[in-house]
């Protein structure tokens, strides 16, 4: 992947911001986003975006959708369409349906936060999805060049193990979080942990903690079985 | 404290047994247990033991009030008698009704267990509520030289902490290892966080599960309200 390539990213939050900062070095990066301006990078409008090598949606879910129509007519054949979403299903179904066939797309969802990657994205781990095209392996030798791990999945299997693995944190980290007191003399290892994992996600945006919990379609069956299965052992016991 | 004083530990199960390797280069250890001999220390009957300076309670909470009155008639004044329960509200009420008048009372808790502790004890932790006398000051020095951490409390205080520390982390550890697959692959920092947690109360025994479950006044409610604040976010969300 040449230095020249063009890499356009869609919605400047945390995140888009901490993509600029890792891919600036070796992409030429611009930035569309009417709410969130950078202070150094070009501010280009979405059809400009669209015409870029490599296109980031980075916006929140709710306008996923909108962006998608919107810069649809714009994209150039063999352009690079990629989200970050923290679910797959919904993105993977809306990118593959709304974008053109001469479009080339992978989804992906980097899992760390702007705050755990603060001190660089060596070793963190982003799930995988190639869903159309073959440019994903020069896209992917980028990224591990960056030192992150690629985790190969589907969107399936990706939202699926999420319903644990996010879903069930974050119920439980905020049910601990509203109820109990926080203990700091009295406390066992096991507990540490668990109280390391409530102070992780106590940050999480609103945005987020929608994707996490509805946005997911196993996110609801999950906490049901969980309750079920707490439940069921906190009454019986 | 000299170094011929005599200890006894009733009860020798797992954690019987790390008093013992910790405690016998300082004191003069024996061992009472009809069914888990030591296979170098002093084995004694009850009288025997109750006759020893100190005495270590480590029997199964079941046995607690029966081996008391057991040994209640035959300690002698100024005897320190300890236990290592998991709970100490009903512990403490027990050795505060059934022991005589001249005979000192110590109710701890080890915040770790035999797992955690299998490269040493310092630097771990110990709930110290002294009920009775003041020959606790001489003990808390033995063991703050061995490194123990001793958080001074009090039974209730211990409880109510107890019920969300240990009570709900298993309750929360229990229900995540019932429901879900184990996931190694896609995995956040704050799920291992939950992992490692789940996997460190793994291994408790159900006399341990019992006691953290049921013996502690405040765990129901606890639970309880756990289970309520969880429902209620799960459902809304």
């Amino acid at each position: 992947m040449n230095s020249r390539q063009r890499l356009a990213i869609i919605g400047f939050g945390a995140f888009g911001r901490l993509i600029a900062r890792h891919l600036r070095p070796h992409l030429s990066v611009c930035v569309c986003d009417p709410h969130h301006r950078s202070n150094d990078l070009p501010q280009v409008d979405l059809v400009v975006a669209a015409s870029c090598d490599i296109v980031v949606l980075a916006v929140p879910l709710s306008q996923f959708e909108t962006v998608l129509q919107q810069i649809a007519p714009h994209l150039r054949p063999g352009t690079i369409v990629m989200d970050v979403a923290s679910v797959k299903v919904e993105p993977a179904r809306a990118m593959q349906q709304i974008l053109p066939e001469h479009v080339q797309i992978i989804a992906t969802h980097p899992l760390f936060g702007p705050e755990s990657a603060r001190d660089g994205i060596a070793g963190h781990r982003l799930a995988w999805c190639p869903l159309r095209g073959t440019a994903h392996r020069r896209v992917a030798a980028l990224l591990r060049f960056l030192g992150l791990q690629l985790i190969a999945t589907t969107p399936d299997e990706h939202d699926r193990d999420m319903a644990v693995v996010q879903g069930l944190t974050h119920l439980i980290a905020r049910s601990l979080d509203q109820m109990a007191r926080p203990t700091t003399r009295l406390t066992t290892e096991s507990y540490r942990r668990l109280a390391e994992a409530v102070a992780m996600v106590r940050a999480d945006s609103p945005e987020l903690l929608h994707m996490i919990l509805e946005a997911n379609p196993y996110a609801r069956p999950a906490r049901q079985k969980f309750l079920a299965t707490a439940t069921q052992i906190g009454t019986v016991a």
